[in-house]
């Protein structure tokens, strides 16, 4: 029986939003919880467009935010799948922010998420692969094992040891 | 000078939340993304509990999603200081959700978010320091180190093999 | 047949929120309405953990404001049920305010919200009963039956002179 | 000096809402908060529309929920000042909802928000009177004195012995 | 078979709302885009009215934005049905804006919304007529039809020749 | 002096939404004045790009709604300068939905948003011109003149026979 395979580019997602005072701490700066919540929805999408069926966050690996987003930039949010495990995807995202009015863009973060499609019955079930089609698709499909496995040791269901690729970052 | 002190309890905030139509998926699920959001509002609450201040997201560690949270539950997010490091705040947040029909209550997910506080300059400025006063506590206080330096090299700002405490963990 | 009995402990709820641009005035005061619908949340929490049903509002006594929320400010939601009557849940709900820059806590009201529970018809079904555990609590429990008699003559569902409770509190 | 007088027409207000699913429990019935938070709306439109300044609730005479509202259902908010006491105004509003594919209108609830007004330093102000115009006016406008003592006593600001309008109700 | 027929009155709704932060730009203007979602729905509750059942926005004639409105101001939807065709119903709302402490109210702009209803598959349905009771309404009603074929050509499912009413205004 | 000339496609923009509970009528069909909000924000976003200053709305041509958006679908928003004229603005945009479970895409509907630049007065301000790089955006660029005839008309702002360009679709 042959598989389904997709190209990253079909599973990518561009969201665009405006940061509003609603969102902002005492010193208009844009919530970390926010920009937490929008890639959530923009990675989910991309993870849709691959599966398309129901899925749902099952991890988000550490985000560290570079700069600050003010209010009244507007934000742009771009998801992609890098890589599929049998039920699970992981996808990258990226988030620029731009204040119009000086003409200056900046990076904010990245970020990957984890999710697993489900069956008509809520289950986990399988999903199609996909296929690097560049270089920059590669690498990021390549570097999934590593990141899964850390993903794994974190959450307590992998030992160290049994990490190979990561291994080698420790001990040389 | 003399050094301002602070317990974990005082820095200690609870909330209580219920699941809404709009932030579920289509299988009633809440989404991940809404729960990050919460759990970022609450552990600056408690973050500015210690501080003072205002402050500002700077990490958000590895969160996995252990039960899916349904459509009408009740979510009680439970945060507060671990550690600080200078101008920077380790904070620790725990997710329970509860379905009041059925009597049943699931533990969600934990995660650890790490702020700034910034003083009226918007500049990083130092911070009181927390003092464990149990078992627990010192615990969670002699682990942020380790958890320190992993985020730190992930986010590439220190090189694995200068990581003694992680280290440990795959060299035996 | 014997009845079930929980403590005023097991439905205690605890909410806390930001005040946020959308909510004030153009004082930057919150708005009396959104600390009601707030409260209603928090004691429909409680009257749902006593009952294990879906609960509905079906009175609030009267609510006064003592100081004004400012922006930015986090307010802190606190209620429980305090006594039940066959199918009605009363609940008690005491709200705080702090200004977490300047340190300083303030009290903003308190208020007696009333809940029905409905069974799968949606037709008012038996609660089970609170028992004090305290002074404190046995104070709110017997004071219930007074401000029950206020609330069914307010509603014109009682005359006045067959309030015995209140009737004392004009003639002495 | 002569004293600025409104008629109470001109202080009427009309809000048309929808019952939305993220407002509704889990039987579809509107939450009561909602309902309180819309009803301070339209009376703090209707208690500015005398005023012209900013206005803060300082209170909310009980309120009893008369039939559920349910989800899709067009809710109608009618509000006016029926008086005013120096810098306080009492405001009268009234609910009805409507299920326009059943052709059903019913009676929701109504309700009595006191505001004050507050000058550019944020302090309670003077406002002008209304004048009742007609019989329903008129019985609203003599009615509040009686409110305004039971707002007094349950909030503990006057005795009861000194209420004396509404001693006369209890005792006869 | 005798068909219903309503009055413009029956259609009527009227909307408040105050202009929030979240819906205005960096000059504190309310956003267009808030105006045409607030006139969508109040013209729907209209059609509702009219309808009695489930209704769909079809189309939106060009709308002007005559002047810009502020943050904390007022606005005021009033919206009705002009006329309808076998199962579409054209409704006409105003906008009109009021700034309370500087007591000027100004016109903000109108709009024609045009509904289809549908009926329980989602098909649509033929509607009541409404019957205009005075000159303007009268005058509403006769110029549907101009508005109608304008609609057609623009939409591009009607030649310019065959719009004999629109054709006089451009051949004299 | 010589004048600033951008790309259309500097000033493109794509958002994308998923349809929630919220934004729906009780047939499920996500709500027309939803989407015109969504295209407003867009296409503000566009016109922001152009002219690096804040932008108001002034008016939007005639929209239809050409397919019913239902709940749970993806809508992608795409938006454009087409033309510039001194202080004004017109963007384009056209917005797609997805149903990501049947895999089936579907357009529903484009609509012309015209802005003016403000200055730090609220002023109108001279804005950047477009320069169409195709055989498509040259076409959208010369029907600019044709659209903005019918606007001015319909706003009662120039005499049909004024407009030589509409008058030939009547006059053949």
């Amino acid at each position: 029986m042959s598989e389904e395979v997709k190209t990253v580019k079909e599973t990518c997602t561009i969201m665009t939003e405006m940061v509003l005072p609603n969102d902002t701490n005492t010193l208009n700066n844009l919530r970390g919880g926010k920009i937490l919540h929008w890639m959530d929805i923009a990675t989910a999408i991309s993870a849709g467009k691959l599966a398309n069926r129901p899925v749902v966050t099952v991890s988000v690996d550490q985000v560290s935010f570079l700069n600050p987003i003010k209010l009244g930039d507007v934000v742009t949010i771009e998801s992609k799948v890098t890589r599929t495990f049998n039920t699970s995807i992981e996808t990258y995202v990226e988030v620029w922010a731009e204040n119009l009015p000086t003409r200056t863009k900046y990076r904010c973060n990245d970020a990957y998420y984890t999710f697993v499609a489900l069956d008509s019955n809520g289950k986990p079930t399988r999903v199609p692969r996909v296929e690097p089609q560049n270089e920059e698709e590669q690498k990021q499909f390549d570097g999934a094992l590593k990141r899964r496995q850390l993903r794994l040791i974190i959450a307590g269901r992998m030992k160290p040891e049994e990490a190979e690729e990561l291994k080698a970052l420790f001990v040389q």
